[in-house]
C-alpha cells in the first residue's frame, strides 16, 4: 500500500529536533551536532528514510508542505544524501532546486547576468538527466546562450517547459534520488562497504549559500590535517565564484593559507579564515575526528555547509587517530578500534604513490604487500647473481618450488604466472616480507628466449618493472614510491592494542632472520618453525639427498648424523635469538621427492656425486614419486616409517636448549609433529622422542624440560582431537592443509577456478584466504572443545596462513585459542585484530 | 592369594550336573550334551576354570581328590582342554595319564607287551616334555627297548624315577596345561581368534578307552558330510591299534564303509557301524550341526570320546547350514547367521584347490577374491592381442591407468607392482570380478626385456602364472582350481537373507556388463554409475580430446554433441538392462588430464591428429597438470567451470529416460553431483540440469521426472550436510575420498607406509579396507543427522568401496542407511551381512 509522506517525516535540523542517523543518517545527525556547535549552519531539513523508500514506491507528497521550505533566504535549496553510513554513498547532491525564470530575473539584479545563467544552467541540467533521465551531453552545450537552449531543448524532449514551480522541482528531485538509491549498481556497490540489503536512505535538504557573486564570494573545503602524511597542517581549497562540483563559470582557485605564490582566503578575508579555523578545532573536539569542512562565503558571509571525516591514507589514519587518543579527544582503546588491521600492512612496506602515473603491464593476485622496483630475472641463480652486483631484481617464475628459496631471498619482489593466496611463492614471500603477485593472468613466460610476455607487450631479462603486492599489480619501469612508515604513532598504536590484547601473537619463523624480525614486531615466541626449509641450501641438499639414498637405516644415520650439528646449531641460534620466549618446532614434514632433482641434468649430476649409476637414481626418484604429495608419505608418516630423522632432529633440540641455557637464554622447547591423523602415531613418536631426551640427559649430565604438541591439520585430528589431547602439551591448528583437506581442494591446483568460483559466489570468500568459519571453523572448534573436556590445561593455536588474517584472528579469539601464529609481517596486524577482538567481546559478553 | 583346589571345582560329567561352557568350557558342555542323549561316554569330569587358573598360580591339589578319578576302568585318565569356544584351542591332549610299572605290568598281561609298551612310552614322553619339560627329542628313539631306555633317561635327567603315582601323575599334567595356556604364543593366537586377554581354560579329565588291544580294537573319527563340498557323505578314518594322534606300534587304517580296496569297519562290526551312523544323525539332531564324532572301538565296545564341529570349506559351510534349515534342525536366520559373509565371495569365484601343489612366486595384497591361470602379458595392448587369440592372460603393470581398462576386460587376472587396496586396479578388478594382487612386494618388472623378476627368479612375457586374489599369493604355472558354487544353497541363503534384511543393496555398475551381473546377484537397482570409465574407448577418447582441447564453449559445444548419442545409447541400454529399478548416474568426475596421453610418443599422435603443433599439445597438458590431482579440478568444480559437459550428459539421460520409457522400462534416473563441498555449486548445477530438463520436455513434447542428489565425499559436504539437503533428493557417501581427504592421506600412496602402519598397529585396519568408524563413521553419522534434520525424507546410502565390507555394513545398517551400494561380486556379500545385522539389531533392541 502507498502511503502519502506526512508533515512529521521533514524534520527541521535544529538542537533539540529529533534527528536519529538509523532514520534520517549520517548527514542529518552530523548537521545536527554542527548546529549545536553554533555554527552558521543554513536552515535544513531531514527527510526520514521511510518517507524516502515510500516515495521510491510511488507516495504521495504534500506539495505545500514542500512549498514552505522554500521560504527565506535564497529561496534556493540543495538536495544530499544521507545513509546511516557515509561509505556507504548516496546519490548525487543536487543544488539550486527552486530556481525559475522568476528567481533567475532576481539573480541577474543581485549576482549579475553570468552568475544567475551559471546557476539556473546547472540545475536545468542536473534535473534533466536525474529527473527527466535526458541525455546529459545534450545540454552540456557551453558557449553564449547555453541556459536558452538547455530550456529550449528540455521544452523539446519533453513536450512541457520547464517546470517552474518549485516545490514540484523538489519533489521530482527527491522521487528520483529514492529510486537512484534503489538501481542495481548502486545496491551492488554499498553492500560491497557492508551496507545491508535494505539499508535505509535519508535525505537533507538545505538552504543554498550562493557561492556565486559579488565580494569574496565562493566555496571552499578546510581540514587540519594532510590526508596521505596525517600531518598536522592547515589544508583544503578555496574556489571564488564556485559552488559544489559543478562547473562555474569564471571560477577561480585561490590558496587557503598566506602563500607568496598567490592570494590566499586568509589574506582576503582573515576574519573568517580565523573563524574557520576555530570551527575546525571544534568540530574535531566535538565530533572527535579530524574532520573536512565544507564552507561558502557569500559577499563576506560564512556558511557550514557540511562536514565529513577527513579522507586519510592509512598512514594518515594511524597517526590521526594516535594524535587524538594523545590530546584526550579519544580513549586509546578507540583509537585501536579505528585501524582496520589490515591497513598496517600498507604502513610496513614500501608503496607506491597513489598519486603518481602507473603503467599497468599486468594483474594477479595481491599475494604479500609492499612494492617494489628491480630488474627481471628468470631463475634463482640470476637473482642471485643480481643481488652480489647490488642490483635490485624481480623474480620472475612459472611457480617457485622450495630451491627457489635462495632465488627469492636474493630478489626484492617476485612474480609467478601460477598458483593462489596460499602457494609457495606466496607463503614465503609473505614470510620474507617480500612484494609478491601469484597467478598473474595474461602472462606468459619464455626462459630461453629470457622473455616475460604480458599481453601485447614483452620484456626482457634485465629490463625494469615494479610489483606492487598490495594491489596486484605489475607496473613496467620505477614509479615513484611511498617509505614505510614505522614511527612513533605506529608502535604507540600497537602498544596501546597489547593492553586490551587477551590473545597472544606469535610468529611462524623458520630463520634467524625471522626471529629477528618476529622479534621487531614484538611477537611473543615463534609459533611455527618449519625445519624442512632448512635443508636446501648448498652444504645440507647434498646430505639431506645422500640420507634419502642409504639403503639401511645404518647409513641413514651416518648421514644424520652429519646434518645433526647443523640443525643443532640452527635452532641454538633461534633460542639464543628468542632469548627465553618459547619456539614451537615442527619435526620434518615433507615428502623426501621435494628433496631430490626434477629433470635429467640434475639426476646426472646426483648419480656422480652418489657415485651410483643413472638408472639407480632415477629409479629411486621414480618409486618415491606420488600421485598426490600433498595426501602422501609425509610428516608423521615419515616420522613412524623412517623414525632416524625424527631422532636426529629431537637430539639437536635439546642439545641445543642446553646450549642456549648455558648462554643464558634458557627455553623449553616445543616440538610439533605434523599432518597426525590417529593417536598413536603421537604415541609412537612420543616413545622415541622420550627415549632421545633421557639419552641426552644422560650423556650430558643436564637436566632439561620440553613440550610435545601436535600440528592438526587432518579433519580426522579434530574429530580424535580427545584421544590425541590426552598425549600432548599443545595442539596447534594448520588451518592450509586442514583446510585443503575440509574442502578436498589443493591449494596449488585451486587456483584454476578460485577466481571464477569467488566471482560466481560458490565459496563467498577463497577459503585459503579468510578461514572458512562454517566448515573448518566447525571442525576447529570440535576439536577444541574435545581437546579440552579432556585435559582443560591444554595449549591451543592456529599457526596456518589464515593466521595473519583479521577477521580469521577473530574467529580465534572467539573460539578460545591462546594464541594465533603468523608470517613475522602480519605480527603487528595480528596484535590490532586480536585487541580488537578483545575489546569487541568485552563490551558484548556473551551469552 | 594363592588358594587350594575345592573337591568341588571337579565336577562329573552327568546329564544333570552343574556344567556351564563360561566355566568348564565347550568340550565339557558338549560331552554332557553327548551323555544326555546316552551316548557310551567314558566316565568323565570337569575342572573348573577359576581352580584351572588358580593351579597356574601355584594352587595346591588334593591327591586324595584326584586319586578317586581313576577308580573304575582302565585306571588310565586322558586330559583334554576345554575352552570357551573350540576355536580359542588350548593345550594338547594327554593321554593315558596314571600309567606305571603295575599298570603297565596288567596291560601286559591283557594287551600284550607291544601295546603296554607302547601306550606307556607315550605317556613317558608327553610327562617328559609337557611337565618336565625335558628335549623331546631324546625320547622318541624308537627301536627295542625304547620304553626301559625312555624311563632310564628320566631317572637321569630329573634325579628320581619316573612317578608311579597315578594322583601326582594327574596333578601334574593339569598344572603344566594350565601354565601352558598362560604361555605368550598361546595368547597371541587365541587373541587372533578373538579371545578376551583373559579367556578361561577349563579341563577335561576322561577315563581311557584303550585302542590298542586284542579283537577289532582301534580308534576312528565319523562324519556324514564331506568337509569340503558339504555334500551329504559318510566319511571318516578307523585306525586299527591307534589311539589319538600318538604313533602306535602296529597301527593300520581301514575304510570306514564297505569297499572293494580293502577291510572296511562297516564289514569288521557291522552293528557298532549302525550305531555309529545312529549317533551321527543324533548328533545333528540334538547339537543342532554336522559333528565329527571321535570313538574308541576296544574288542567289540564302543566308546564315544568326543564330538566337535565338523570342520568346514566355506561352500560346505553354506550347504550344510541351508541343509539343516531345510529339515528343520535350525530356523533360516540361524542359517543365514552361521555363514560368515566374506566367506561368500569363495563361492563365487574359481579357487585354488587347497590341497595341490603351490609354487608361490610373490605375495601381495589381496585385492580382488579368486583364482585366475593365463599368460603374462605387460600392456593393455598385449593383454587384448592375447584375447583375440583365445589365450586367457594375466596383466602384469607396475599400476594401470584409466587407459588399461580395455586391457584389463581382455585379462582374467591382474598383477600390479604398486597400489593399495583401493587402487584403480584394485577397485577395477573388483568391478569387473577379475582376480587381482596389488602392491605385491619383491616383484619389478622390466617392461623393454618383457621380464618379470620375482625375487631370484625370472618370468617371460608369455609365460604362464596364476593368480591368488584370495590369499594373495602369486604362484607359478597352472596349480588346480575349483569352479564357483553359485548352486542351490547359495541362493537359498541369500534368498532367507532378504526375508530379514531392511537395508537396500544396489550395485556399482558402470556397464552393461556390470549391470547384468548386478541383477544376476538380485542387486535393487544401480547405486553409482562412474560415467567417466564411457569415455575411454577407441571411438570417444578423441572426442573427448577435441572437447578438451577445443577454444570456446561453442567449439567445446560441437565436440560433446558428438558425444551425447553415445552417452545416450549408453544410459539406454542402462535403463533397459535394470528393467524399471533406480539407476543413480554419478556425473562426470575426474580431471580432464586423465584423458591425455602422458608419454611424448602419444602427445605426438594427439598433436597429428588434432592438427596442431606439438608445442600447443605439451603445453596445453602441462596446463591441466596438477600437483594434486585427487583435490584438484574435478567433479562438481569441472560441472560449475565447464558447464557444457553436464549439460550434454543431463540431456543424455533424460532422453534415454523417454526412450526407456517407450520400450516399457520407465526410470526415475538419479543424477548424483560428485564432490561437493558447498551449498552452492548444487544450486548451479541444479539450475541448469532443471534447464536442460525443461528443454528436452518442450522438444519431446514428454514429461518425466529425476531425482537430483549428491556424493558427499568431503568433510566439508559432511559438515554443511543440512545446507546440501535443501537442494537434493538423496546423498551418497563417496567413502573412498572421504577417507582420503579426513585422514589426509591418497588412496594411490598410501601402499607405501600402510604395510608398516596396520603392522604397527598406528591403524587397527587398512581405512580403505574397513571404514574408520571413529572418523570417517563419526563424519557419516553427523551429515546424515544434519541432513534429515533438514529433510526428513531424504534418501542416504553409501557408495563407495567400503560398502561391501561386512563389518562396514553393519555400521551403515546402524547409521540408518536407506541402502549401500557395492561392487557387482560383492552384491550377495551384502546381501548376508545386512541381513545378519537386521537380525542383530532386532535380537538386541536399541538403548
Amino acid at each position: 500500500m502507498i502511503r502519502s509522506i506526512a508533515p512529521s517525516d521533514i524534520v527541521a535540523i535544529a538542537p533539540d529536533s529529533g534527528i536519529d542517523a538509523a532514520v534520517h543518517g549520517w548527514r542529518a545527525k552530523c548537521l545536527q551536532r554542527l548546529v549545536r556547535m553554533d555554527l552558521p549552519v543554513p536552515p535544513s531539513h531531514a527527510l526520514a528514510a521511510g518517507a524516502v523508500r515510500a516515495l521510491a514506491q510511488g507516495a504521495v507528497l504534500d506539495l505545500d508542505v514542500l512549498r514552505a521550505l522554500f521560504q527565506g533566504g535564497t529561496g534556493l535549496l540543495s538536495v544530499r544524501p544521507s545513509a546511516v553510513k557515509p561509505e556507504w554513498g548516496g546519490p548525487g547532491t543536487v543544488l539550486n532546486v527552486g530556481i525559475n525564470d522568476a528567481c533567475h530575473a532576481r539573480l541577474v539584479e543581485t549576482r549579475g547576468q553570468k552568475a544567475a545563467d551559471s546557476i539556473y544552467l546547472g540545475f536545468v541540467q542536473a534535473y534533466a538527466q536525474n529527473v527527466a533521465r535526458l541525455d546529459f551531453d545534450s545540454f552540456d552545450s557551453g558557449g553564449e546562450n547555453a541556459l536558452q537552449r538547455a530550456l529550449a531543448l528540455y521544452r523539446q524532449e519533453m513536450d512541457e517547459d520547464f517546470p517552474q514551480d518549485p516545490a514540484r522541482q523538489l519533489a521530482e528531485v527527491l522521487r528520483s534520488m529514492a529510486r537512484a538509491w534503489d538501481a542495481p549498481t548502486a545496491r551492488i556497490l554499498r553492500s560491497a562497504k557492508g551496507a545491508p540489503q535494505d539499508a535505509p536512505l535519508g535525505l537533507v535538504m538545505q538552504q543554498m549559500a550562493l557561492a556565486i557573486g559579488p565580494g569574496v564570494t565562493g566555496s571552499g573545503t578546510i581540514q587540519t590535517v594532510d590526508s596521505v602524511t596525517g600531518l598536522p597542517v592547515m589544508t583544503g581549497r578555496f574556489k571564488g565564484q564556485m559552488q559544489g562540483p559543478a562547473k562555474g563559470q569564471g571560477a577561480q582557485t585561490m590558496y587557503l593559507t598566506r602563500d607568496t605564490r598567490g592570494d590566499s582566503l586568509e589574506d582576503l578575508a582573515p576574519e573568517l579564515f580565523a573563524d574557520l579555523v576555530g570551527y575546525c578545532a571544534a568540530a574535531r573536539e566535538k565530533l572527535r575526528d579530524e574532520m573536512q569542512i565544507e564552507f561558502v562565503l557569500s559577499d563576506g558571509k560564512l556558511s557550514i555547509l557540511d562536514a565529513v571525516r577527513v579522507n586519510r591514507s592509512s598512514r594518515a589514519a594511524v597517526r590521526i587517530a594516535v594524535a587524538l587518543a594523545q590530546d584526550g579527544v579519544i580513549a586509546p582503546a578507540e583509537a585501536v578500534m579505528r585501524i582496520e588491521p589490515r591497513a598496517l600492512s600498507e604502513l610496513m612496506h614500501y608503496q607506491t604513490d597513489p598519486n603518481a602515473p602507473r603503467d599497468i603491464i599486468a594483474r594477479g593476485i595481491d599475494a604479500s604487500p609492499g612494492a617494489a622496483t628491480g630488474r627481471i630475472v628468470f631463475s634463482a641463480a640470476a637473482a642471485q647473481a643480481s643481488a652480489a652486483r647490488d642490483e635490485p631484481c624481480i623474480l620472475v617464475r612459472r611457480e617457485t618450488l622450495p630451491e627457489d628459496i635462495r632465488g627469492m631471498h636474493a630478489s626484492v619482489g617476485v612474480l609467478t604466472e601460477r598458483g593462489g593466496m596460499t602457494s609457495h611463492a606466496a607463503v614465503i614471500a609473505r614470510g620474507l616480507g617480500l612484494p609478491c603477485i601469484v597467478g598473474a593472468t595474461g602472462i606468459s613466460i619464455d626462459p630461453r628466449a629470457r622473455l616475460l610476455h604480458c599481453g601485447t607487450r614483452s620484456f626482457r631479462e634485465g629490463e625494469e618493472i615494479t610489483i606492487d603486492g598490495t594491489s596486484g599489480e605489475v607496473l613496467a619501469g620505477a614509479p615513484a614510491l611511498l617509505e614505510p612508515a614505522l614511527d612513533d604513532s605506529f608502535n604507540q598504536l600497537l602498544d596501546w592494542a597489547d593492553d586490551f590484547r587477551d590473545m597472544g601473537v606469535r610468529a611462524n619463523a623458520d630463520t634467524a632472520e625471522d626471529a629477528h624480525t618476529a622479534l621487531m614486531f614484538k611477537a611473543q615466541g615463534i609459533g611455527l618453525c618449519r625445519t624442512e626449509h632448512m635443508f636446501f641450501d648448498e652444504i645440507r641438499l647434498p646430505i639431506m639427498r645422500e640420507m634419502i639414498f642409504a639403503d639401511t637405516p645404518e647409513d641413514r644415520r651416518i648421514a644424520l648424523a652429519r646434518l645433526l650439528p647443523i640443525q643443532r646449531q640452527d635452532f641454538a641460534e633461534l633460542f639464543r635469538i628468542m632469548a627465553g620466549l618459547p619456539v614451537t618446532i615442527r619435526l620434518f614434514d615433507p615428502p623426501l621427492h621435494e628433496f631430490l632433482p626434477q629433470h635429467r641434468e640434475g639426476m646426472r649430476e646426483l648419480a656422480e656425486s652418489l657415485d651410483l649409476p643413472l638408472s639407480d637414481v632415477t629409479r629411486r626418484i621414480e618409486a618415491l614419486s606420488e600421485f598426490n604429495p600433498m595426501l602422501g608419505m609425509r610428516g608423521v608418516r615419515l616420522g613412524v616409517t623412517v623414525p632416524e630423522i625424527y631422532d636426529m632432529q629431537a637430539r639437536a633440540i635439546f642439545e641445543a636448549a642446553i646450549a642456549a641455557a648455558a648462554i643464558g637464554a634458557p627455553v623449553v622447547p616445543e616440538i610439533m609433529i605434523p599432518l597426525v591423523s590417529a593417536r598413536r602415531e603421537v604415541e609412537i613418536v612420543k616413545t622415541r622422542v622420550d627415549a632421545v631426551a633421557a639419552a641426552v640427559r644422560t650423556e650430558t649430565g643436564t637436566d632439561f624440560t620440553y613440550r610435545l604438541g601436535v600440528m592438526v591439520e587432518t579433519p580426522r585430528a579434530c574429530l580424535r582431537a580427545g584421544d590425541i589431547a590426552r598425549h600432548t602439551s599443545f595442539l596447534s591448528y594448520g588451518t592450509n592443509d586442514l583446510t585443503q583437506m575440509t574442502y578436498g581442494l589443493s591449494r596449488d591446483d585451486a587456483g584454476r577456478f578460485m577466481g571464477t568460483y569467488v566471482q560466481q559466489g560458490v565459496y563467498p570468500e577463497d577459503p585459503f584466504h579468510i578461514l572458512d568459519e562454517e566448515g573448518v571453523g566447525e571442525l576447529l572448534l570440535l576439536g577444541t572443545e574435545r581437546a579440552r573436556r579432556v585435559q582443560p590445561g591444554i595449549t591451543i593455536s592456529v599457526c596456518g596462513e589464515h593466521a595473519g588474517n583479521p577477521q580469521t584472528i577473530a574467529f580465534c579469539h572467539r573460539a578460545g585459542m591462546d594464541y594465533i601464529s603468523c608470517s613475522p609481517f602480519r605480527v603487528p596486524v595480528a596484535r590490532l585484530a586480536a585487541a580488537q577482538e578483545a575489546i569487541r567481546s568485552k563490551a558484548q559478553p556473551k551469552g
